[in-house]
């Protein structure tokens, strides 16, 4: 049946009529969430339950098969609804451990040590913070404390550990720098008692907790702090374990070769000063991201930057190492060796395995979501 | 009023019975923007509409804050459904230019020649191909042609292009190459009639031209083709204009430098050889996004990126140059000079300008979206 103008109208209309639809529903299943959040904070169950997740998918995408519906439409929102349902379904947590009567956060006002304020607070701990001017008053406000997380700025970590040396012996001492060989070892030094590394793997900006890595060093009596690990799961959180070592060595690929590089990048583009608007308007979507990838850093503390560089005494061999890798590429174009090049793309590609074609497919989606933001018009 | 593990299970009905609903809703939507698609091909509208797009969305964010549903939510489902829509919703596009007996896709069995294959077939024009094997025949095939497009890989470009000197007098000469000043020259050398160069910003996976860039530098008579670029907009392609030039010079920065900082970057992996998997799991959101963005390099064709990056004239000097901002960023650390380090910073910072801010801000949405996609489990 042809159409018309008039009827492209009411067709809109229809539209508008069941995403109206579809917002009720969302209303109706947020106030469903509500009480299974509430449910869970009463008895202390993870939000975030893989299994669940996995199944409620799973019947949805059958159903949309058999009416044609696409399935991974229909996954895609189901996630990114039960994402916002996870961030804002608990204001409560069950409380792990209630015989500890008091949680000292030192640096809790800063970016990161408030979410972990705020996380302790919501499950029912009683949270006093040691900022810099508090020091004249620490020894009283240290003397009952059960657990002490230390999270100030890296630089400053292991001075204000080494003055940690007065705690009740009962007393959990934790940090959440990024590194964690020498602050794990200053807790170590300055206190007798049960001792835990963490490295938190994201940013004072995130939502909640939920899906979040949480990298776990143990120091000494992991028996005393394993409720405080089951609280960090009860937030939602994901540990790995691993040694400071390993985490150390493993910080040097993750965070500074990427910042650093990140860094050179925006130096170079500054120090050539290409039409920015332009080449952001003639970048494909993979482009745009690269892009905002190294722009995002300059919007940040720089200082923060610096200390991770600088501050990790493994930089400098690693960086000079890639400027000899990067050299002996740039041989290979200034020799016009294209096969030499090849070759070693196909070498680096079998180290990677796998986990290559992965990429390109969660980058290929993650492009289409980035895609989804887009409201352009055109330039001709 | 509590709730028990018996009402657990009952509200975890209740959520299954209201997704069933939006699945059901889908269908429901999917049939109505079918109608639209109908009625928007045969007049030859563009599928995407950005007031269009902009006006529903606000409709439902002002409903959703009456209604106490997360009006960013619902901007995101409704962009995702709006995507599914747009890229389902058109079989058939209008034909802007009835009057061409033929096109000529040459190398259109290519990944993304086959795009544009697609797509002009779809929009009701004669396509014929004219692979390796078909050059004995190339007088007969191309005698008759309106429009010959040149989708071959770069480096054949040129010297197929030179092949090009008996077309039609009115037959329209368009290539897709990822490089403008030499494709363009080399087709008004060959070819007295309309010449336009295109660059597709997109790659071979993408599910349609929707929102997707085009880079347009013009050659000769564009008034000849203007309706190879309306066609090219009812498909929901955005179009770019610049010069050949400055769209090469872009490309250094935008392509070149990319790749080949993505070389490095797992070539320097590959020669350290860290635990790859320990990386992975030892990584936040942006790290592991970073990580993606160098491993996927290494699951695609080695020698596109070798011609990109090697036949570039401009290459040599422009990644020599990053070299050397490179090791001058070395010797801040060599020299332990933070201060300079933080002092280069915010130049680059206020380079960017607003765009760091900007990138900052999309990246945290993205990296939100990128973490729904998760299905984790711990390690301790």
């Amino acid at each position: 049946m042809p159409v018309s103008p008039n009827d492209l109208n009411q067709l809109r209309q229809q539209i508008d009529e069941i995403d109206s639809q579809l917002v009720e529903l969302l209303a109706k299943r947020a106030k469903v969430t509500a009480q299974v959040g509430k449910y869970k904070s009463q008895v202390g169950l993870p939000i975030y339950v893989p299994e669940r997740e996995a199944e409620l998918i799973a019947k949805r995408r059958a159903q949309a098969e058999q009416q044609n519906v696409s399935p991974v439409l229909v996954e895609d929102l189901l996630r990114r609804i039960m994402r916002e349902s996870y961030h804002t379904q608990n204001v409560d947590y069950l409380c792990t451990n209630p015989n500890i009567k008091k949680i000292v956060v030192i640096g809790g006002a800063g970016a990161l040590g408030r979410i972990f304020v705020d996380m302790f607070e919501r499950s029912g701990f009683s949270v006093q913070l040691l900022e810099k001017d508090d020091w004249p008053n620490a020894d009283s406000i240290l003397s009952d404390a059960g657990l002490v997380l230390v999270a100030v700025p890296i630089k400053l970590t292991e001075s204000i550990i080494s003055k940690l040396t007065n705690l009740p012996l009962d007393c959990i001492l934790v940090d959440i720098t990024s590194t964690k060989q020498k602050p794990l070892a200053a807790m170590m030094a300055a206190h007798k008692g049960p001792v835990l590394g963490l490295h938190p793997m994201f940013g004072p900006d995130v939502p909640s907790l939920v899906k979040q890595v949480v990298v776990v060093c143990h120091g000494r009596h992991p028996e005393q702090y394993e409720w405080l690990l089951q609280q960090i799961r009860i937030w939602g959180g994901i540990l790995q374990q691993t040694s400071a070592k390993e985490h150390d060595d493993a910080m040097v690929f993750i965070q500074v070769m990427r910042h650093f590089c990140s860094f050179v990048f925006g130096s170079h583009l500054a120090g050539e000063n290409p039409d920015l608007q332009q080449l952001i308007s003639l970048s494909s979507p993979i482009y745009r991201l690269e892009l905002a990838m190294v722009g995002r850093l300059f919007a940040q503390d720089p200082v923060l930057y610096a200390d991770i560089i600088f501050d990790n005494k493994d930089s400098l061999a690693v960086l000079t190492e890639f400027s000899v890798k990067f050299n002996q590429a740039l041989a290979l174009i200034e020799s016009n060796n294209k096969g030499e090049f090849i070759k070693q793309f196909f070498k680096i590609g079998s180290w990677f395995g796998d986990y290559s074609k992965q990429c390109l497919v969660n980058s290929r989606k993650l492009l289409l979501k980035a895609d989804d933001d887009r409201s352009l018009s055109e330039d001709v």
